[in-house]
């Protein structure tokens, strides 16, 4: 007799079944398979239930450690760093070589064209690598994406090692530009093509792939891309997974369901003709750059508080339900205090850093464009500046009630200073923040497989930054999106001496496999 | 009989000179050649005493105007840009130059190095190009002071004509990096010297020159240099006069008997380890650029106004005797409008503007090193930034004081922000107010010079910048300075489209030489 819980899924499934036959017959295969008994895997109790396919896949992945650091050292020594022009040649010869180890394990591949680069005209844009794997209409279909670009590197930017040679230390530790941003998770999925083919483990669901190489530079061209093959290439997903994330901490996995938004705007202010010597102006002008630190240090005080009038009122308010998220995050304020590289924290509990961080909106004053900026003195008056600020906005302030606020407020703080310099204030860009619920099936798959990998129920977690594409794939796709992180939090993207642990690349490759399989069977719901 | 202006010349003169009999017997001669009768020149009319050689002079510098231009024009066509390294050999070409036209005309020469560039040490500063002319013990001693380098200028910049190609238009604007600032008022020494020899007029004056080539990029190694000559090859001077400044306007000549100071300052504040994504940090730590515009935004209002507490004490009051100078002044708000390039003044008058400019300290606001200052947008939380700002001071401020009441300020306004940041202020360098009597001889004999070369009475001005080694030379010889400026308020030094009028060149050229005739039979006072 099956247990209960299985019964239940059963019913599920064959409900969903029920509305969309044709899509999902394999879950019928699923209830007639029996459940798997309790076991241990590498050294971790767990009671999840096994699919049948995992063990052989697992022991595979093991097996195929080292060729698969191989394939990541191969992977790094490419210098596609999509920043600079002089590299392009080698972020297209990253596209081809991707190309190249899907067709060899079997995909359907497309290299897809994006046109020149904007503002650098000269430059193609490297291109999309769109990739099938499967086409089993028994199957699910899950689309994921990654990046095969990186940021620039340099070993006198102060790197232990050559950051293109990738490095092993012997804590596991894989030194090298990119190993987790994001051709570590990328290869993950390739590594997940190849342990299955190798076992000789039918592959569970239809997998497309989107892999770009701009992301490190705007991911230009993507999202028109991305909304363009919503109802073509990507018709036929029912879920989507990304992996170009961390961990909140080390030790831990998380699903991630949200991010914060930004909305980016400008603060120009403009009086003299050209910029002045302060030695023969100062005092007798009004001065753009004193009036700019004025409007400021209106906007937001040294406690990150937000000075605007109103923007508190658009914050989704905080449900009781929601309260007791933070404090089950396995995360400290030293994991803070280690990652911010100082002390100078303001919130004095993990749980309101937390909120700060994932669910309330902040302000960031970045800089002056047009103000002296170099080192020594300059004695200048400048005749022009531009401020840079955004806010990082959450649940569910719109775009359009932030900007209309933030105007008004600057005109209205601007005519109290009694200047005759000329102000205005501009959004240069916005994004929207994304919530997925983390109740959705595509969650409570790869929930499973982090237990099934790792032991442990994974961190559902937020994320304070902002990732545009995700929301672009949830709207092309209008599928769930889910944040499946490989990396952890000391890996040091952007930075220099960006490493990924072995653990999580080997563990990690068995988690997206997992999820695979998980997905594949795990009962639709309308979270 | 003499006129009893002139018994009273006489009669001050000989009780001067009884004080230092030997160097002063040239006034004998003064005191029994016949005064001038009044007499018409150059279409104004003038009642001041004329000297006897300045007919034969003037006349022979309108002769050789021509020749003058061509002189300007070869030593404009020397691209020596001091702050450029690749133009060092432009610089010292330049110097050479400049030594040659003074050995030809029969002045002793002396080109003094100064060793390397401080921080540039693969650079050899330029050499000081000392001359002596004359060395008559009966005739007073006159220091002059130029600078033989230029600000960077390239045609790309918006230049409408070559920059080192000097170019007269119509209206005898003569357009050329330098021709202002300050190649011209050095051609006017070499001028001056050339008419003499060529009119066989006797040179009223020994003339000590002192023309350096780093004055664009902060006159490196020149202080201590003179200070050291102070005593040496300077020690016979009787009084100094630069010629590197401006008219207040266009028409009338000012002689300049005061500078503003100035304090510069950095307001250092740092947290975090490194810069921080906003999107990860914003709201859960403290941002120094918060911190920073919060506590810029109390040093000064948008009226220029410095906040800071016990600075309006440290001014000298206003006497009764000055209110009526500004009023003197030639000048108005059209004038100040058009410097400005806009209409942003902060005062309704031309008296306030001045008085704002001249006697009242200002703060600005320099900009921000360490904050993002590239076009575009950047989503960074600056981990470090450098506030910059200075204080023009003027009498009788004190460099200590203001800086003991700037830090004192900084400091409480900082412990109200309740940061964890560290924040830190730092005088970065400071140059004291400079302020002459405008009734000492030096510049009686230059009053009389303008009144003979152009018909009015100079406007006594100060200027708000600082010309640091004005001081200098004042410490240094214990002398009085008198800033001679050649050019007019419409010149744009360190600008695009430079030039010198070719009436103030030749006119000007004229005065330094009147100025010579004038000071060598000064009276001598005390003020």
């Amino acid at each position: 007799m099956l247990p209960a819980s299985v019964v239940a899924r059963l019913r599920f499934s064959i409900s969903s079944v029920g509305r969309t036959p044709a899509l999902r017959p394999n879950l019928h295969r699923f209830a007639f398979a029996a459940p798997h008994p309790r076991r241990t895997y590498y050294g971790c109790i767990t009671d999840s239930k096994m699919a049948p396919q995992l063990d052989p896949f697992f022991q595979k992945v093991d097996e195929l450690k080292q060729p698969f650091i191989e394939r990541l050292r191969e992977a790094v020594a490419i210098q596609s760093v999509s920043a600079q022009a002089e590299s392009r040649i080698d972020v297209v010869k990253m596209g081809h070589w991707l190309a190249n180890q899907l067709t060899d394990l079997g995909a359907e591949v497309e290299m897809r064209e994006l046109g020149k680069e904007p503002g650098r005209e000269f430059l193609d844009l490297p291109p999309v690598i769109l990739a099938r794997y499967g086409s089993d209409p028994k199957k699910r279909t899950i689309l994921v994406y990654g990046h095969y670009d990186v940021q620039p590197a340099q070993k006198e930017d102060g790197w232990a090692t050559e950051p293109f040679d990738l490095t092993v230390d012997d804590k596991g530790r894989m030194f090298g530009r990119g190993s987790t941003d994001d051709k570590g998770p990328v290869l993950g999925w390739i590594n997940v093509i190849d342990a299955h083919k190798k076992a000789g483990v039918e592959f569970p669901v239809n997998l497309l792939c989107c892999f770009e190489g701009m992301e490190e530079f705007g991911s230009l061209g993507l999202e028109e891309f991305v909304k363009a093959e919503g109802p073509k290439y990507f018709k036929d997903t029912d879920a989507v997974c990304i992996s170009d994330n961390y961990w909140l901490g080390t030790e831990k996995p998380c699903l991630t369901y949200g991010l914060r938004g930004c909305n980016y705007y400008s603060l120009t202010i403009s009086g003299p003709g050209q910029d002045l010597h302060s030695g023969v102006f100062g005092g007798t002008a009004h001065e753009p750059m004193t009036d700019l630190v004025t409007l400021f240090s209106k906007l937001v005080d040294s406690q990150g508080n937000i000075l605007i009038p109103g923007i508190k009122e658009l914050i989704a308010p905080i449900t009781d339900d929601e309260q007791g998220l933070y404090d089950a995050i396995t995360y400290s304020m030293d994991d803070f205090h280690i990652s911010l590289g100082s002390e100078t924290s303001i919130m004095p509990t993990k749980e309101a850093t937390l909120m700060r961080r994932w669910r309330f909106p902040s302000l960031s004053l970045h800089g002056v464009e047009g103000a002296y900026s170099a080192p020594g003195c300059k004695t200048v008056i400048p005749a022009k500046v531009i401020g840079k600020f955004s806010i990082r906005t959450v649940p569910n302030m719109k775009s359009e009630d932030v900007t209309r606020l933030v105007t008004e407020f600057i005109n209205a703080e601007a005519a109290k200073l009694q200047t005759k310099n000329k102000i205005e204030v501009a959004l240069m860009h916005d994004g929207k923040w994304w919530v997925a619920s983390p109740k959705h099936w595509n969650f409570a798959a790869a929930t499973k497989a982090v237990k099934q990998v790792f032991g442990v129920d994974p961190d559902m977690t937020r994320e304070g930054g902002s990732i545009p594409i995700t929301l672009t794939f949830e709207e092309a796709t209008g599928k769930n999106v889910l944040l499946l992180p490989m990396g952890s939090s000391t890996d040091a993207p952007h930075s220099i001496n960006e490493k990924l642990d072995t653990r999580n690349y080997i563990e990690g490759t068995k988690l997206l496999g997992a999820y695979l399989h998980y997905v594949a069977e795990e009962p639709i719901n309308k979270a």
